[in-house]
């Protein structure tokens, strides 16, 4: 008689750990440097421009299946933004149910049981589950001292069985950002191997001091370009993303989108057609806010980082002191009031994931305080002993 | 060196076969007898509502990332219509963005590659994908002759390697009612088989003739049941289901659900918890006014049809005279403009299947003209003498 629970692939991948940090630490008085997302608002002529179309709508179309690419009128707005921003032309699209199920969608389409997929350490963490829920073997290659790619290090990762390398650019959670030579360089790396080159764009639009995002498209037979409305535009909860890539992948695409979410919600799409199309300087504007976030959080965490880095809205440092980071976690939590993610979550325990948009600069600062005294217990103090550690137990 | 194309499980898995369908046949002037959703309208006080309340909102809260498991309004009311409407308590809920993905989940939560899983025939066409793209076998039980799933069919299909039946109830496409009797007898089998019972009602409300909907909760550790608001309340195109489950799933749930659509849309569940809390009888009053549209379909079909099926919106018949129902279905929509689903689509080639929901009363006397002709056409003419078919192409 087979046993009745879960799967070896569901229970063997890693736990949603962002939902567990939040039933763990985020009690009332608790601020989140841990958030993948900003504290912006979505432009707010969209909202009402698409939200009164429906509620006028005579028909009832805007409440039924849509085609499942995605609707032509997005569709065409980011066939354009694709040419103009990213310079990608020629490249099938479809939208998605956001990053995330794209990346899904990339895993099935292009992978089989057992191949392996090369992942850049620090990794972002729904794609090693995602690896894992599809069973393919994760490979894990390390960053440089920068937490940028390192070519050397993923050409030494790549086998037989590699059927791509998956670049986060700019990074999650590292922040880093791979420049055009660099992206070129695994491109090429890539096209020598024979491997896909899965690029997750999701943080394309945050870049710091004069750093410029660069699409990869040298090869466009073998990348595949994943975007998101999260996190430029602020649409998280309405779960938009949109991927491009070759054409000899638009039946299995077809199909693997049609069986998971069928479609992303004719709504959200619609949302995120009026946001491209009227509100191409959002992005950037979004981004430039958040430098003063930048500032005072950086301030904060510089004696522990390796790396000032440039790109989407992370610092990823080392936990100080004795403390490993999931403990240095629990106490900037239960004893600071300020969450953070443990590197562990990305495959580097010792880390601490700070993320410096989720709040708006005035509360910001209150939390850059709390974040800067509770480093500074973690420097110094030694941990519990173990008696101590039983009584509180 | 790798070749670069689509992945084997994806390459091989049966094409979208509906969007295929529309992209060949779904010429102005073709009236659909194939869409999988009625003409209805969701009731609109709860899209005024919920619309407004986004507008209106001066936070970011409905634009930011919501709980991976759904927001807490929706499942409060999810918990309360599974205990009042189908008797079901206990289970652990989960929101999803469509019934389709909650499938995906369910087969990633309780599956692993080799895995046998028993799909009904004629089945779901999604099943049989979903299946596919995560490398479990499917094992096809034949239904009775009046279309209904057949028991000793069914356990015959059991081997060491099977994990679970399906059952869609009221059938897609068959549109048969699997009554309490019967359910319970799939329940103790699945018990005694020790596999898992994954109940697909998104048909739920979908009854006529006093047929009644039966909710499998007799072993409540070994069933899944899946519901949708895409069908009861016309909202296909919001993208909400919602599924229930024993507790020993939950882990895999949340990581799956985390990594797939990461949740539903959020303006899309306060939507249907207004309609599930103000419209309970919306269904009820939804299904109603098919019967018009049933009645006229099956006077139509009747001659052609092994019973008259008693759910969902669907008649399953037998395409009459000497050619397949993929040319079937071609000559119905290029000469006689009506569009509907080959059975080839179910696992049953030699079948059709026709919806009475997707068109309005007026509309769908035309379409059903139409189809009244095509069928007379297709019961009493040969086809094509080879030479014919080759001045055609």
């Amino acid at each position: 008689m087979t046993a009745l629970r879960a799967s070896d692939r569901s229970a063997s991948a890693e736990p949603a750990i962002i939902e567990k940090l939040h039933a763990d630490y985020m009690k009332p008085g608790v601020l989140s440097l841990a958030a993948g997302v900003s504290y912006m608002k979505p432009p707010q002529d969209c909202l009402s421009e698409a939200l009164e179309a429906v509620l006028k709508s005579e028909s009832a179309d805007p409440h039924r299946y849509g085609d499942v690419v995605g609707d032509q009128d997005l569709l065409e707005v980011i066939r354009w933004k694709l040419e103009t921003v990213n310079k990608l032309r020629g490249q099938e699209i479809m939208v998605t149910a956001g990053a995330n199920q794209a990346f899904i969608n990339v895993l099935l389409s292009i992978t089989d049981v057992g191949d392996e997929v090369i992942l850049i350490k620090p990794y972002y963490f729904s794609h090693l589950v995602a690896l894992q829920l599809c069973d393919v073997v994760p490979v894990m290659a390390n960053s440089d001292s920068e937490l940028k790619p390192d070519p050397m290090e993923i050409k030494a990762s790549i086998t037989p069985k590699t059927k791509a390398l998956v670049l986060v650019n700019p990074g999650n959670p590292s922040g880093s950002v791979a420049d055009r030579e660099l992206v070129e360089e695994l491109e090429t790396l890539c096209h020598d191997a024979g491997i896909w080159l899965i690029s997750d764009e999701a943080y394309e639009h945050f870049l710091y001091d004069s750093e410029a995002h660069y699409s990869p498209s040298l090869y466009p037979n073998q990348v595949i370009n994943i975007f998101t409305m999260s996190k430029s535009y602020a649409l998280s909860g309405w779960r938009v993303g949109y991927l491009s890539y070759p054409k000899n992948l638009s039946d299995s695409m077809l199909k693997i989108n049609d069986t998971v979410p069928t479609h992303a919600c004719r709504t959200s799409q619609s949302i995120a057609a009026k946001a491209l199309e009227d509100h191409g300087n959002f992005p950037a504007v979004h981004a430039e806010e958040l430098e003063r976030n930048r500032d005072e959080i950086w301030r904060v965490v510089e004696k522990y980082a390796t790396v000032k880095t440039k790109g989407a809205f992370y610092f990823f440092i080392k936990a100080p002191g004795v403390y490993d980071d999931l403990e240095a976690t629990r106490v900037l939590a239960e004893q600071y009031n300020v969450l953070v993610v443990p590197g562990t979550a990305f495959g580097m325990p010792g880390y601490l994931r700070i993320s410096y948009a989720g709040l708006r600069y005035e509360v910001m600062k209150t939390a850059a305080d709390c974040l800067e005294q509770g480093l500074r217990y973690l420097s110094r103090i030694p941990p519990e002993d173990e008696d101590a550690k039983k009584r509180r137990d």
